[in-house]
C-alpha cells in the first residue's frame, strides 16, 4: 500500500499540508557512504518554484536523516528521512473541503475511506513524491558504487516531440534547460508552449523517457516480477502517469519478428545484441544492454477556469483552481522517474544476490 | 517471483515440457460455486490449435482441481489446479540446447540461473499462462457474483487498427472470429494479414484492449498499489507485452487539462463523470466508471528463417525456427489479459474489505 | 525485517542514541478517534525512570503524530509517530565502541552488517520498543471499538511465581504496584528481590502473562499464520524474550487427551468450552474463549561487575556495566507485550474481513 | 496464510481426504542436486504406520516432482512436489460431518469459513505436514552443501523426561528407536507409556528438542524477524504445538545475569562463547554457536472414549474416536520440526546474501 520494494523497501508517509512527509528505507545495504548534499540536490530537482515553468509554491524540501546512518555510513538498519512541511497555507484549500475537483482524487478518497484530509489533496498530492526522490537518491548512491547510471528526460510536451532516440541525444544537456529536454531546440519550443498554456490557466501533458545504463545481466524475475513489469508498476505509481512502454513499446506491434529480433553477437567476449528493440530486457530479465522506457503523463487536473462539479452531498457546484499549480508536470517528474527506476533496480540487485 | 496478488494470491509452477504446469490459489473466498466447465472453457480460449491463425501444437489443457473445493464449493483453503503436459515432443528442442535464440529468454535465464530447462523455453514459455487463465477463471466466477464483468479483445494487429472505441463496438461479437476483434471487417483483414505473415514464417505484433465493467468505487491503494499500476504490472507480466496504457494513455499527453478533466455529474443519485479520460481510476482508486486499457504485444520471437546468433560457449552460430509457433500472439492473449485483470480486481476487492 | 503485520502493518525505525525513533502504521482503519493522551499514557508505562525498580534513565518519550490523522480521526493513510531522543549521553558508550559486551547484540550486529552504531546498543536497544508501544496503543484504540481487551502482567520474577491463574486474580490491581503483578503479596516479594539484585549490580529474569478477552471466533489462518504462532512470533520479537507458550503450554504435555480436551457446550445459544486448555485457539483459529499466554524473559545482559570478553580485533578484554540499566525487564515489558498482542489481533481482524 | 518464508518460500495445498496434497517451493537456489531418495526417506520418517506406537493408517506418501528440476538439478524455478492421497476411507468420517470434535479445528473452521471439508479434518489434518517435510528435505539438501546440520529428537513424553542436555547425548542413536529419543533407557520407558496410553484409547503430549549445527554468524533480522522468533513461529505453526523456547528458555528466568551471560572467547581466531544460554542467537542474529530449542506438543485430541460435544446446529451430542490415530504425536513430529527449522535457516541464508 504505502511500501514499495521487497528487499530495498521504502515506506512513505505524510500529507501535503500535514506536519511533515518522509520515508523509511528498510534494507539499504550497510556501509554505504551517505552523501546528504546529493540527496538534497535531487530534492531540489523536484521541488516547486525551481523555474518559471513550474508551480511557484515555495517549498524548501529540507531533508533530515533521523536514523540508519552512523558516522556518515548506512548501518543496514532503517534509514528514515523527514521533510517538514512549511508553506502550508491551509486556508487556501478550505473552499474545496466539500467539493470534488474534476479528475482529482477527492471523490475516490472520500468514497474509499469515508473521510479525507482535503488540504491540498492530502495524501494524494504529488508532494508525497518528494519522499520517493529522497529514497531514490539513496538508491542512486548505491547503484553508483556498482557502475549503474539512471537518467531521465522530457521527450514530449503536448504535441512537441523530441524526435531523436536517446542514443543520438547528448544527455549531459538535460539539466541545462528548465524543461529537462536535451534537444535544446525542442526544449525552447516546449518552454514556450508551457508558458502559453500557463497564461491560459490551463495545463498540458507530456512524456518522460528513462534510460538505465550499466545494468548487469540477470536482474528481474521471470514470471510475475519481470524487470520491465516492476518498472512499469513503479512509473504508473507516479501521480498523473497514464502509460508505460519499454524497448520498442507500442510502435513495436507494427514490426515483423524478423525485424524486431535482436541478434546476439560476441563482442570481445561479451555477448551483446546488434539492435535493442528488447529494451535491455528479455523474458523479464536484464540482458546487459541499455534499458529504456517511456512514461506518459496526463495534463494536471488543477486548472484556473471554472469547471462544473458536484459536492460531497451530491449537489451540483463549480470549482476553480487558484494559483500555484504546475502547467505541465513532466519537468518535475524527471527526478521522480529516475528515483522510482533507481528503487526498482536497487531492489532487484539485492534480490539477485540470493542466487549468488 | 512466481506469486501474484496479496489476498487473492496465486502461485504458478511448471515448465513447457516438464510433467505438468499448474497454479495454487491462496485466498479464494469460501462458498464460491466452482464451475469446472467454465474454467475449462477459458482454457480452451487460450489453448494452441484452436484456429488456423494460431500455433498448431496440440495441447488439450485439461485441468484437474486437486484441493480447496468440497461438494462443488470453494472452502477457503488453497485451491490447486493441475494441467498435465501431453504433447511434449522434447526432441524438437534438443537443437537449441546450446544456442541462444534471438529475443528469447534463453540467454538471460542461462546467465541468471547458471542453467536452464531449454525444452520449449522451459519456464519462459507462454505455456505458463495456462495456469494464469485457470486461476483467472476462478477470479471471474467470484467477480460475476458481484456483477463485475471483464472483457478483452484484439484492437490492433500490425498496422491494422480497430478505429472505434470500445463503447461503439458490439463486444458480444468478439468470439465470433478467431482473431477476437469485434469489428468484423477489420477482423477479416487481420486474419488475412496473419495468414500472410505465417506463410512467410514470420510474426507480427498487436494490441489487446481490456474493459472492466461494474467495478465498485474505492478499489485501489493510493500510493504504491494504485489500481491502474497493478493492472499495468499484471499486463506487463504477460509474455511479449511491451507497453500498457489506461484511459487517455499516451494520446492524453497532447490534451489540455480543460479537455481532459472528467466533469462529475449526479445521475439519479449516483455520481458519474460526463467523459472518462481517467479510464475509471482517479488517484489510483476506481471511481465506478468503466476501466479500460490497452496492452501492446511484440511480434513473437520464434520465426522460421535462419538467424545469426551465439551459442552457450560464445561462438557464432545460426538458429532457425521449426513449425508450430504463433504468427501473432494477440488472439490467444485475449483470455490471458482477461485472466490477469480478473486476478487484480478480485485481489483489490478483498483488500478493500479490510476497510469495511 | 523492520515491518510487522500484513494489513495493519507497522514499520519502526531509530537507534537508541540517534536523533529519534518512531513508527509508521500502514493500514490503520480510517475514522478511528485518535486519543493522544491514551497513547502517551501507554508510553509512560514503558518509559525508563517510572519507579525505583527500573532503570533510572530519564526519557520523556514524548510522541508526536506527523501524518495520517485529520481533525482527530485516522484517515486510513500512513500514521506516523515520532519520538525524539533526548537523554543521549553518547559519551557513556564510547568505552564499548571496540568491545563486544557478553550476551548483547554487539558481536552479531558487527558480523552481520560489518559495522554498527554502538551507542547504547543502537538499533538493538530496547528503546526501539517504544515505537511498538505507540503503534500498539493505536491498535488498542481500534480493538476497544470492537470490545476486545488486552491485559498483561508479571507472573514470575526469578523463582517468585504468582501461583494463581489469571482467572483468580484481580487484574484491575496490576498497575497498583510498580512490578505489575496483581497478586500484591507476591508483588512485594518481587520488588524486594529486584531491589536486592539491583544492589548487587546484577539482573534477573521473569515471565509476563498476557490475556486477550472478547476476541471473536474465526481469527487466525490455519496453516502458517496460526493465531498463536503469530502471537508467539510477536512475543519472541521482543528483546530478551526466550520462550512462549499458550493455553496449557509446556505443562500440557504431561496431560492425557481425555483431561486436556475442552468440551463444547451450548451456553444460551453461544458455543463455549467447559475448560480452556486450548487457550482460546483451536487449529490456529480463535474459538471465542479467552486467549492467554506466557512469555519468558531472560535476565538483562548489562551487569555492573566486570566480565571477560573480546574486542573487535579479537583480543581478550574486560567489560563492566555503568549505571542506569534495568535489574529486571519484566515490569516494563508488560506494556510491550500488550502492544505486540494488540498489533497481532488488529491485523487478524482486518485479515478476517476479507472473508466477509 | 498457506505460504511460509520470504526468499525460500513454500506454499502448501491439499486436504486430508482430497485428491492430493503438495507443495511448491519458490526460490530454491538453482543448480542444487535433488536427491529424490533422500526426500522420500524424510517422508517415511513422518508417515503413518511406521511403527507400533504411531497411527496404523496406511499412507505411502509417495512424492513426485512435477516441475523445477531438470537433469537432476534444481533450475531456480518453482519446484512442485505432489503426494497423492490413497488411503482415503472417506466414509470413516461421515459420522462427524455435523459434529464438532472437542479440541479439534472443526468448530473454528466452520465459523471462520462458513463451511468445511470435514473428511479427516480436511485442511486442518496433520497430513498437510507431509508437504512441509518434502519441502524441508529440499532445504536440508541445500543446507548440507553449506555444512549446516539440523537434528531433532523426542526429549519428553508425558512426565518422562530425557534429563541430559543434547550435548551429552549420542544423537546418532535417535533413529534407533521408534520413539526417536537418543537416551535409549528413557526411550524404552516412553514406548511403554505410549503403549499403555494407546490401550486406554487415550493420548499423551511430549516435547521435541531441535539442534542446528554449523549455522554461520549473522543470520536473522534484528527487530521483527529475529532468527529465534522465526523458528518459534515455524514450530508453533506445527499442529498441536503449544510452546516454544530456545537457549535457556523458561528456566533461564530464574538465573542472574551474571550466571546467564555467555562470555566471549577467542578460540584459535574464532570468536565463540564459553557457555551457550543464548542458544546460538543474540539480538535475534545467529552467533555461530549451536542453536537449540524445545517445542511442546499437547496430547492428540482424538481419543476413543465417548466425549460430550455439540453439533453444527448447537444441539448437545456425543463424539467418540475411531481407530488409527496417534497416541502420542512427538515421534512423528521429529521430522516435521527438522523440516520447519531447515526451511527457516534456508530462508535466512538467502536473506543474508542480500548484504553480501
Amino acid at each position: 500500500m504505502n511500501s514499495f520494494g521487497q528487499l530495498f523497501k521504502i515506506t512513505t508517509f505524510g500529507e501535503s499540508h500535514g506536519k511533515a512527509i518522509g520515508v523509511t528505507i528498510d534494507g539499504c545495504p550497510p556501509g554505504l557512504s551517505i552523501d546528504e548534499e546529493f540527496i538534497q540536490g535531487e530534492l531540489s530537482r523536484r521541488r516547486p518554484g525551481q523555474s518559471a515553468i513550474v508551480t511557484q509554491r515555495k517549498e524548501a524540501d529540507e531533508m533530515e536523516i533521523l536514523s540508519g546512518v552512523f558516522e556518515g555510513k548506512s548501518t543496514g538498519t532503517p534509514l528514515m528521512m523527514l521533510i517538514k512541511n512549511k508553506d502550508a497555507r491551509s486556508k487556501d484549500y478550505s473552499h474545496i473541503a466539500e467539493k470534488f475537483r474534476p479528475s482529482h482524487a477527492d471523490f475516490t478518497y472520500q468514497k474509499k475511506y469515508g473521510l479525507r484530509d482535503y488540504r491540498g489533496g492530502g495524501r494524494s498530492s504529488a508532494r508525497e513524491t518528494a519522499a520517493r526522490v529522497a529514497a531514490g537518491a539513496i538508491a542512486k548512491l548505491f547503484l553508483k558504487t556498482l557502475g549503474i547510471d539512471i537518467i531521465a528526460y522530457v521527450s514530449q510536451v503536448g504535441d512537441l516531440r523530441c524526435t531523436s532516440d536517446y542514443q543520438r541525444l547528448d544527455l549531459s544537456l538535460i539539466e541545462n534547460t528548465p524543461v529537462r529536454c536535451p534537444d535544446l531546440e525542442v526544449a525552447d519550443q516546449m518552454i514556450n508552449l508551457i508558458k502559453t498554456i500557463k497564461k491560459q490557466g490551463d495545463t498540458i501533458g507530456g512524456v518522460v523517457t528513462g534510460v538505465i545504463k550499466g545494468c548487469p545481466v540477470g536482474l528481474g524475475e521471470p514470471v510475475f516480477d519481470k524487470l520491465h513489469a516492476a518498472l512499469g508498476n513503479a512509473m504508473l505509481g507516479i501521480n498523473a502517469c497514464k502509460g508505460f512502454e519499454y524497448g520498442s513499446g507500442f510502435e513495436g506491434v507494427t514490426m515483423r519478428g524478423s525485424q524486431h529480433n535482436d541478434i546476439f553477437e560476441n563482442k570481445d567476449g561479451k555477448i551483446t545484441t546488434s539492435s535493442n528493440f528488447s529494451g535491455g530486457v528479455q523474458g523479464g530479465i536484464s540482458n546487459g544492454m541499455d534499458i529504456y522506457f517511456r512514461s506518459a503523463f496526463k495534463p494536471v487536473a488543477t486548472i484556473i477556469p471554472e469547471q462544473k462539479s458536484v459536492d460531497t452531498s451530491g449537489e451540483t457546484t463549480t470549482v476553480s483552481g487558484r494559483g500555484r499549480h504546475d502547467p505541465c508536470v513532466v519537468p518535475r517528474a524527471v527526478p521522480i522517474v529516475e528515483a522510482m527506476a533507481a528503487l526498482v533496480i536497487a531492489d532487484f540487485i539485492l534480490l539477485q544476490r540470493r542466487i549468488g
